[in-house]
């Protein structure tokens, strides 16, 4: 149920759907993300994960492998529950608000406003005794302030007058989640923090923790306003190590009494004093009417939605479902260089809080046509972390060039199991294929100079360090695993083949083309590059091997894919999927059969080294091998049969895949957002339906509306224009709305915009 | 220091050699394992592994996996150290005999006596005070009573006279022994038995103690006998847990004291009350004079040697080094069905005490030619745990058929990294070879119809399940691991699939041959074997792939090994080595290096599969990319030069590997003998030098002396008779000591022979 820029659900206080709504009603920035919990707590036997997080904020823990390798890794990074000031516990007369066990709910609701960029909660309440209370609290992770979280309680007296007492928590050490039958979330559960300092200063609370291991220090100030007609006292104690603060106000019938609760958060990987930077941003945000700080977020959000906001006409359902998701991306996204975007961006901690190559492949494409910023501030904590990728690839025996981890942090490797952990090499070519597409969308060299161009060297020269030239001359790389995991440490993937040779073509592209720049002069000598290294990246390049069989005309995942029996999916009971949890690996590595595209995908990414016929008869093969396991297999097969011209399977493929979190398809929503398969719903309908594609001869589009929509626009941005498309069935619009004339392609064919008309295709 | 059949070595008490005299003065009789400890401890900074093993006893521990994925073996065995009763304190006049800590040693050895089957520690001691004290202390673990163990402790007071008091010990609970920086080793050192019984009776000290996961109960019993001129008391108490008899005795100078402390063991795996049967086992022992036991147990050893002593003129060393080993073959060598040969033995807790495919490639040969029950012995083991075999076929997803654990103590799969455990199928191959093996050397047809034909039809019928039929139309076997663990999960690893091939071959082949007895008529009906699958078979062998490359005119050791860079041995620096200890296995993975033998195995092992010259030629490659890294692997390529007529080549890789634990070769001894070692120097000589091969067309010999040899000569059996081949250099002799004539062939020619006369064939 959803209206304009909402999404709105019944709270009916069930434990199943409480646990759901902890991830659909997050409040994130990029830097804060705080879950949907009731301030009051739920009973204990309710499911929880009672999280408040901070982008980059981690824990080490210890990882034993059962048998001990050289070098494999052994401790891993965890994103970190900093610590509970969600908590408010309301009474009146001693009589505590406790929907979820206690009296009646009558009525309530979740809203997520988009356009204000809050969550609100309203609940109409019948206590135990009678008294009837409307209750509604909103909360915000502020986007300007990024270190600020506000929550706004207000109760309305329906039927009595009585003393409303808040206790406002401020807990400083708290748990991790653990659920030990999920194996996708980490089983440990013990409080990873140690408190430095904690108590209350100028009628704040303070805390100062530190993570035991890591030694991440996290500092936590709160403050309150109140604001009721009747004169409330306050007082503040520290009860089982939480700091209280009690507010106790007259109400009458019908009047309202308003908590307004700020939580300031900073920690020491920014900042060097983290607790003199939350202290300054409360006191700033106590000068300041909380109204005034929403205005400031519905400007944000509507600056935001200016440059993202898709128009769907047909389909409400879907327009709505894409709005969720570019929120929930915008809430994910790093507004620094000192993370990345997890996979369960800042809603959970599924995954651990580990960044994948899937930011790089399937969340960069949205903010590199929305909001580039954001885009370049990924590819940062790349940069930042590249030298942990170069002692990653010594540690795995390389004498040159940086691998990048396979799950992290904060850049060191994080894979307990490398088979399907860092010998997934391939997350070097996703990093190098964002960074390559970032300049190509926004043409920014002084990013390419300072950072993109060093990234792509370091990746590429461990594509020559891995690779080898076989007997064919053909340049092979053995030993990887590619995106479908599903097959692990085969020769010669093709996705993994062909990304490194765009990584390897690009880099010395690149390279030679800036190579007289002052940053690229320093960079040569800094890390040694010389003219024959650069040539052995276009040799590599050009020499790479791309396996393709004769008999099918297709091109098989790796060397020995199509020797295997082909896995039976008709015969494989429902209940058996997803496949990893039911069958060993060495099952699995045996069978032709995928978790995701993998070939298919490297189709669609660089769809001029194979003929459309080899492309289509590749996405015919493996359509019937994919389980789709991943939620990052649709999108592809969508947008690949886009451009395959498949327009059926492109929309049967898109399916509702939009909706996933919203919907809870994969029943793992509890555990956060899917990020990644949000970013690539985008990619199928701006990529795949749209045609859109940029590459070194610009931009392209190739649009069409796929049955069942009248319509769809969107706005983007190219090289520093502003642009829109709307397709609609009997014509294509592109307008350029700010921004020099561009030449751009359609179907192949050159054209030309300016601002001053609309450029017009007729169908 | 050897002389005939004693092993001695100087004893000084120092820390370093006392670690590795335990390993090299370890008693054992297959089922007792009772390393050579001093009875009276050594300083706590010592290393020591003080352990009293019994084949099979075993406790479960966990083993978590760093990342869960499903199926994945999070459980293992490990071998208990089950009670401490070597302890004996003794102290004269209140002084103790400390030799490792106190006093002056005046002179001391250990002794290994091979003839008499006991070891001997003599020390002449002069305590701090000036007594000077002779001690000499056998121990005996009996062959005949298997759960008997003797100390038989010896004192000579050389210049004082005064009162002895022995302290002897019987602790129940015990540590098994741990060293953190030795990953090889288990790193865990609890105490994994907890007390159910304890006490004194009768004179008797007893427990019965359990270990706590796998609920394996362990009893032990304890009695002395003390003989001396003079009266002697006792008195028994419990101090720290421990059972401790005191004995006193007054000693007058040069007299001497003898206590006899008898030790008795069983347990729960094979007996109900294994109490009752270790009071029986003292009771009975102690009506017995000790010189009786020492009777019998020469009379043992006098029959084992008369069917394997092998003579060696012209390299003294290497003959009693042989001996050496035969004897730690003995000690280990199960005597009943309830346990396999531990890659150590009975003599240390490297590898956890598991059992390898080593026992069955590597040590069987031994036993098939010198006595034939213990060999079956350990396919009986093997027989016994096939049922657990199946589970484990079942838990990887295998519809059929069994796959024998990498490593086990009791038939589970305790691997904690599937790629170099789990996936080594060949351990299949390997166990079918066995019986192979056995039936063609003892025909015994009863064992084969009994229990090998099963085990060969249900490793095969893994097989079956496993491959597939490439568009070659050949049989392709993939995802496995061969025995050289550089490389890992490969598709139709030669070693592998020939072996494989055979298996397949053999299983249809004895399954028609006896398909109408009974018992085979039985088996049919109770595993449902069809004619169609016994045709599968027998298809699968006959188009078995066993890659073969037309560059190199060699077979490659799997479908890609050939594409990958050839490892610089040359430039690896010699503390590198082992390189599993010092590289990444992504790193190893990618090259072309060899830990051990693999395809030059595998054409020792199936020398009609290939031409001379692709074995020559294969030899040649291998060669260059072994590190020999396992000490299974220089036997291998000696015995296969040999078979080449490589004898230059033979010599040189048979070195002195004979000497590995005599001379602590690997430095890693005082973990245990390495029994694979020993047996494969065996057939280094037997098979390698001497060309004995039995196969379908019988028995065949090729024999030659290696270059600083005169002479050499060993006894064996074969299908119930007694056999002496003796080789010369310008003579070879061949004796029927027992049995029926027979035709043999020699350099592939039928020969003939009885009792009457020796077959002599000039050079």
């Amino acid at each position: 149920m959803q209206t304009d820029t909402r999404l709105i659900k019944k709270e009916n206080y069930n434990p199943k759907e409480l646990n759901l709504h902890e991830t659909l009603f997050c409040n994130a920035n990029g830097y804060i993300g705080i879950r949907g919990t009731l301030e009051e707590g739920v009973p204990s036997d309710f499911p929880t994960m009672r999280g408040q997080y901070l982008a980059g904020a981690y824990e080490i823990i210890q990882m034993k492998q059962a048998e001990s390798l050289c070098n494999l890794v052994e401790k891993k990074q965890t994103m970190l529950n900093i610590c509970d000031t969600q908590t408010i516990h309301l009474s009146i007369n001693g009589e505590d608000f406790l929907p979820s066990e206690s009296g009646s709910v009558l009525d309530a609701e979740r809203i997520l406003d988009m356009e204000r960029g809050f969550t609100e909660r309203k609940t109409h309440w019948k206590s135990p005794s009678g008294r009837e209370l409307m209750i509604c609290i909103k909360r915000m992770t502020h986007f300007g302030v990024k270190e600020l979280f506000t929550i706004e309680y207000e109760l309305e007296a329906l039927n009595f007058s009585g003393v409303a007492v808040f206790d406002s928590y401020h807990i400083a050490e708290v748990s991790n989640y653990s659920d030990p039958n999920d194996p996708r979330l980490a089983d440990e559960s013990p409080c990873y923090l140690k408190t430095k300092e904690k108590g209350f200063w100028e009628g704040t609370s303070y805390s100062l923790t530190e993570a035991k291991e890591s030694g991440v220090k996290i500092a936590v100030v709160t403050d309150h306003i109140i604001n009721s007609n009747s004169k409330s006292d306050s007082m503040v104690r520290e009860e089982g190590g939480a700091l209280i603060t009690r507010i106790r106000v007259p109400i009458k019938k019908n009047e309202k009494v308003t908590l307004i609760k700020y939580s300031a958060f900073s920690d020491s990987i920014r900042e060097k004093d983290p607790k003199a930077k939350a202290r300054k941003v409360i006191s700033e945000a106590m000068k300041r009417n909380i109204e005034e700080l929403y205005c400031e977020q519905k400007n944000y959000l509507s600056s935001f939605f200016m440059k993202s906001q898709m128009e769907i006409d047909g389909d409400k359902e879907l327009e709505d479902a894409v709005r969720f998701n570019m929120y929930q991306l915008l809430q994910a996204a790093p507004h620094d260089s000192y993370s990345g975007i997890a996979a369960k961006g800042l809603s959970g901690e599924g995954y651990e809080g580990h960044f994948f190559w899937d930011t790089e492949m399937y969340v960069v494409p949205f903010f590199l046509l929305t909001d580039p910023e954001l885009a370049k501030n990924i590819l940062s904590f790349r940069y930042a972390t590249l030298s942990k990728a170069k002692e990653n690839a010594l540690l795995i025996g390389h004498k040159k060039g940086a691998l990048y981890p396979w799950r992290t942090i904060t850049g060191v490797e994080c894979s307990g199991y490398f088979p399907s952990g860092t010998a997934a090499y391939h997350i070097n070519g996703a990093i190098a294929y964002a960074v390559i597409q970032y300049y190509l969308t926004t043409a920014d060299d002084i990013f390419l100079k300072e950072k993109g161009i060093e990234i792509l060297i370091e990746t590429a020269r461990l594509w020559l360090d891995t690779g080898v030239y076989g007997r064919n001359g053909h340049f092979l790389i053995q030993e990887v695993t590619g995106p479908d995991e599903y097959t692990c440490m085969v020769n010669n993937n093709y996705y993994t083949n062909a990304s490194a040779k765009h990584n390897l073509y690009y880099a010395a592209r690149f390279y030679e083309q800036f190579k007289d720049a002052p940053e690229i002069l320093a960079l040569k000598k800094r890390i040694d590059i010389s003219d024959s290294e650069i040539e052995d990246m276009k040799k590599a390049a050009s020499e790479m091997y791309l396996p393709y069989d004769e008999t099918y005309g297709i091109n098989p995942q790796d060397d020995s894919f199509l020797d295997k029996p082909v896995w039976d999916l008709s015969a494989t009971p429902k209940e058996d999927f997803p496949l990893l949890l039911h069958y060993h690996p060495l099952h699995l590595y045996r069978y032709q059969v995928c978790k995701q595209a993998d070939t298919v995908l490297s189709h669609f990414l660089f769809p001029s080294l194979q003929s459309r016929e080899t492309m289509e008869k590749s996405f015919r093969y493996y359509e019937k091998i994919t389980t789709h396991d991943s939620s990052l297999s649709t999108c592809v097969f969508s947008m690949t049969a886009s451009m395959l011209g498949l327009k059926k399977e492109a929309l049967s493929y898109f399916g509702d895949s939009a909706k996933l979190d919203l919907m809870n398809r994969h029943e793992n929503t509890k555990d956060g957002v899917h990020t990644a398969n949000m970013g690539g719903c985008y990619m199928a309908i701006v990529n795949g339906f749209a045609g859109l594609r940029i590459n070194e001869d610009g931009l392209s589009i190739d649009p069409y509306v796929p049955e069942g929509l009248n319509r769809y626009s969107f706005p983007f941005t190219y090289q520093g224009r502003d642009l829109k498309l709307t397709v609609e069935k009997k014509k294509i619009e592109l307008e350029l709305l700010n921004g020099d004339d561009l030449i751009f392609k359609y179907r192949g064919k050159n054209e030309e915009i300016g601002r001053e008309k609309k450029w017009i295709q007729k169908l």
